[in-house]
C-alpha cells in the first residue's frame, strides 16, 4: 500500500499509469513474494522523475535524509514501519544510536537528524545520537530552528562495541553515507547491528551495480505489466575515465533516439553523466557533442568511473519550478515523499543541487480514497501510487544489490 | 507506538498515566518480546473504561466491527498493518474473502463491511464478500447511504474450500462473531486460512477465560510498571446460574470496596453482570441488595453462565454523554480509534447498547509530536497512548486465550 498524496501531476491518466493503477493486487503480491527471499534496506529515498511516457529512478539513496520534509500526518506511518523494522531486527532492542554525518553546524541536517530521533522514540526505543566527528569532544546541544534541540555526543569505542558513554546500543543507525570511507571506529562491530551495512557507503557503493540490478528486475516486472521495460528503465553504460566517455555517451543516446522514435516521441534525448561512486557532485546534462567536447575537456586524463544515464525528463512543475518525487520508504513500506523543486534548473538538469526546495506532499483531501473497481469518478485514483510502486522497485534492486556487493556474503558453488 | 489521537481527556495527568508514559520504551519492548512468543489475533478491538484512578478493558472484540467510524486520515496505518499481517499470514495472496454478519438490511453494519473491503483492496488483495446466509441465493448489490455499495454474493463451498462462484481466496476473514455456534460450511477448511479461527466464535468463547489471561498478564504487566494491577484489572468472578450469583456478587463488590478504601476512593462500587459467552446483550449494573434480588428474580432457575465483574467508572463525557475509547487495532498495530458515547447512560453502566452513538477521534492538531525528554509544554503528552497500552495488553489476552482454548493445540507433557 502506498498512502493517497497529492501529487502536482494532474492531467489525464495515461496508459503507463493506468497499466499500473489497474495491476495493483498482482503488484502488491509480487513485492511481498520478493520480501520473502531478499531482505529490504532499513530506510531508502529514491528520486524519480516522470516525463509521463516515462517513470524512472534516478538515485537510489540508502541514507536518506531530509525526514522533516515529511508532514506531520505522515509520521505514524513512518513509526508504524519503524516498529516493524527493529522488531525484525532486534526485538530485545531498548537502545538505538544514530550516527549523523559530520557537519553539525547544518541545521537543514539536523532537523532530519531530530525527525529520525522522534520517529524511533515514537517507535519506543531509547534513541541518542552519537557523533563520530573528531570535533565533537563532549556532549554538544544545538538548538534548531523550530525550536527543538537535538544533542550530539561523542561516541565512545570499546573493544567490540560502539556507544556512547553510560549508553550500550544494541542497533546502530547511520545517517552518515561514509564518502570518505569506512572510519575504522565502525569496523569489526559484530556484536551490535550496524545499519545499513558498511558496504553500502558512499565510496564503496557503484551506481552501475544498482542500475544492473534494477534493469533486470524491470525485465521481471515489465513482464508482470506487460509493458517494454524501457517504460520504466533509464538506459545506462559505465565510462571509465576519458577514453570510454564520448563512446558511451553516443551509444545511450543513439539507444534513446531509437526508442524515442519508436515511440513517437518528439523530445531531444539526453544523457546525464555522474560519477558511478556514492558522490552526488559533478552531475552533468549532455544534450549535444559540444556537451560532449566540453565534458571531455574537463576529463582530460581523468581515470574516474562514471555512470552515463539516460536523461528523463520531468514533466512536473511545483510553484512554477520543475520538480521531482522523492519517496520515503522504512523498511518495506512506502512512509511518505515530496518533491524536490529548483527554480533556476531546466526539465532535463538534475535538480538535486544547491537552491532546491522542498515541498511536501499531502494526504490526499479528496473525499473518496482510491477503490478500485468503483464507479469512475466516484473515486480520485491514487497519482502518488505509481511513485510508491517504483520507489519500490528501486528499493527492491538496492536489496538485490547489497546482496550482491556483500563481501561477508557465502558463495555456494 | 500508538497513533496520537485527540482523547475527550484532558485534565492533569494522574500518576498512572504518568508512569505508562514514562515506560514506553520498557512497554514497546515488552510488547514486541511477547509477539515472538505469541502470535496477535487478526483484528481486534478493545472498550475501554477510564475512571481516571484505574483504566481497564471491559470487552475485547475479535470480529470487530465499526471500522467505518475509523477517520480518513487513519486509513493508511489500518492499510500498512494489513498488509503486515497478510504478508505474515500468506505473503502469496491474491484473493481474500470477506464473511459478515448475515443481516445485510443494516447499513450501518454495511458500510463497516465497506470499510474493511477497502482496507484490504488498499493493501493490494482482490477483496469479494461472500454471505453464508441462506437467504442471499444471488449476488445482492446494496447502496449505502455514504454512496458506495457493497455486493453480497453467496459462498460456494467445495469438499475443501470455499469461495465464491469464479473466486477461490487463499484466507478467509471472519467479520460474522458466529453467535449462533458455528456453521457447518465453515468447518474443515484445511486448506485456506480461516480468521480468526472458529474457536474465536462467540457461542464458544467466554469472557471469564479471556479475563483470566487478562489477569495473569495485568500482574506481569503492573510489575513492570512497578504498580498494583488493580489499577489497570478489573475484579471478576463466574457464576453458573442462579445459585452462585448473590454469592459472587457479593465477593467482587467486598474484594472493590476493600481496594477503594486502600485508595481512598469515595464512590459506590458497583459490578457489572453479563453472559458469560460471547453474547453482549442483558448486561446489568448492579449496586445494591436490591438490584441483586432483581437480577435473581429474572434468573430464577436459570443455569446460564455468568460473568460478575467489577465495575468502572467511566470519567469520560462527550457531547454530554458519557463516553468509554474503543481501540482498534490490526495485527499487532494500533490503528485508530473511537468513543463510544450514550446520552442516556450512567457512567456506571454499559453503554454498548442501542441508543449509543459514536464519535471518532481525531489525530491530534498539536504543533509538536509528543516526544519523551522534551522540555515540559513543549511537547503535549498523547493521551491516547495509555489506551493504546491497555488495548494490546487486551490483546495480548486474547491471545493467551485462543492458545489456551485452541482444540487442535498440541499438548506437549
Amino acid at each position: 500500500m502506498v498512502p493517497h498524496l497529492v501529487t502536482a501531476l494532474t492531467g489525464p491518466i495515461n496508459e503507463l499509469e493506468q497499466r499500473v493503477l489497474d495491476s495493483m493486487p498482482a503488484i502488491e503480491r509480487w513485492f511481498r513474494l520478493e520480501w520473502m527471499e531478499h531482505t529490504p534496506p532499513f530506510y531508502t529515498s529514491v528520486d524519480l522523475r516522470n516525463a509521463g511516457f516515462k517513470l524512472a529512478p534516478v538515485d537510489t539513496n540508502l541514507f536518506p535524509r531530509g525526514w522533516n520534509h515529511l508532514t506531520r500526518e505522515m509520521l505514524p506511518l513512518a513509526v508504524q514501519a519503524a516498529q516493524a523494522a527493529i522488531e525484525k531486527i532486534c526485538p530485545e532492542a531498548r537502545n538505538l544510536l544514530v550516527i549523523p554525518e559530520n557537519h553539525s553546524r547544518n541545521t537543514f541536517y539536523l532537523e532530519n537528524v531530530a525527525q529520525l530521533v522522534r520517529i524511533f522514540q515514537m517507535a519506543g526505543l531509547n534513541v541518542r545520537v552519537g557523533s563520530i566527528d573528531p570535533a565533537i569532544k563532549s556532549p554538544k546541544k544545538i538548538e534548531l530552528p523550530g525550536g527543538e534541540t537535538v544533542c550530539l555526543e561523542p561516541v565512545a569505542r570499546g573493544k567490540r562495541r560502539l556507544g556512547l558513554k553510560n549508553f550500550d546500543p544494541c542497533t546502530i543507525l547511520l545517517n552518515n553515507n561514509l564518502a570518505a570511507g569506512t572510519p575504522g571506529i565502525l569496523e569489526d562491530l559484530h556484536e551490535q547491528y550496524l545499519l545499513p551495512p558498511l558496504h553500502a557507503g558512499a565510496s564503496l557503493r557503484r551506481k552501475s551495480s544498482h542500475f544492473h540490478s534494477y534493469e533486470e528486475l524491470s525485465k521481471r516486472f515489465g513482464k508482470l505489466l506487460g509493458i517494454d521495460p524501457w517504460l520504466i528503465n533509464p538506459i545506462y553504460a559505465k565510462a571509465e575515465g576519458e577514453a570510454a566517455l564520448a563512446t558511451q555517451i553516443d551509444a545511450v543516446l543513439a539507444k534513446v533516439r531509437r526508442k524515442y522514435k519508436e515511440y513517437g516521441i518528439n523530445e531531444k534525448p539526453f544523457v546525464i553523466v555522474k560519477p558511478d561512486d556514492g558522490a552526488n557532485t559533478g552531475i552533468m546534462t549532455v544534450r549535444d557533442a559540444r556537451d560532449t567536447e566540453e565534458l571531455l575537456a574537463r576529463m582530460k586524463g581523468s581515470n574516474a568511473e562514471l555512470l552515463v544515464q539516460e536523461g528523463v525528463l520531468t514533466q512536473e512543475r511545483v510553484h512554477d519550478g520543475f520538480a521531482e518525487p522523492v519517496v520515503y520508504m522504512m523498511d518495506r513500506y512506502v512512509v511518505g515523499g515530496f518533491y524536490r523543486v529548483h527554480a533556476e534548473r531546466g526539465s532535463d538538469e538534475s535538480l538535486a543541487s544547491p537552491g532546491a526546495s522542498f515541498v511536501p506532499l499531502a494526504f490526499s483531501e479528496s473525499a473518496h480514497l482510491p477503490q478500485p473497481g468503483a464507479k469512475p469518478g466516484a473515486s480520485a485514483p491514487n497519482r502518488f501510487y505509481m511513485y510508491g510502486v517504483i520507489g519500490r522497485l528501486a528499493m527492491v534492486a538496492a536489496s538485490y544489490e547489497m546482496e550482491a556487493t556483500d563481501p561477508e556474503a557465502e558463495v555456494y558453488e
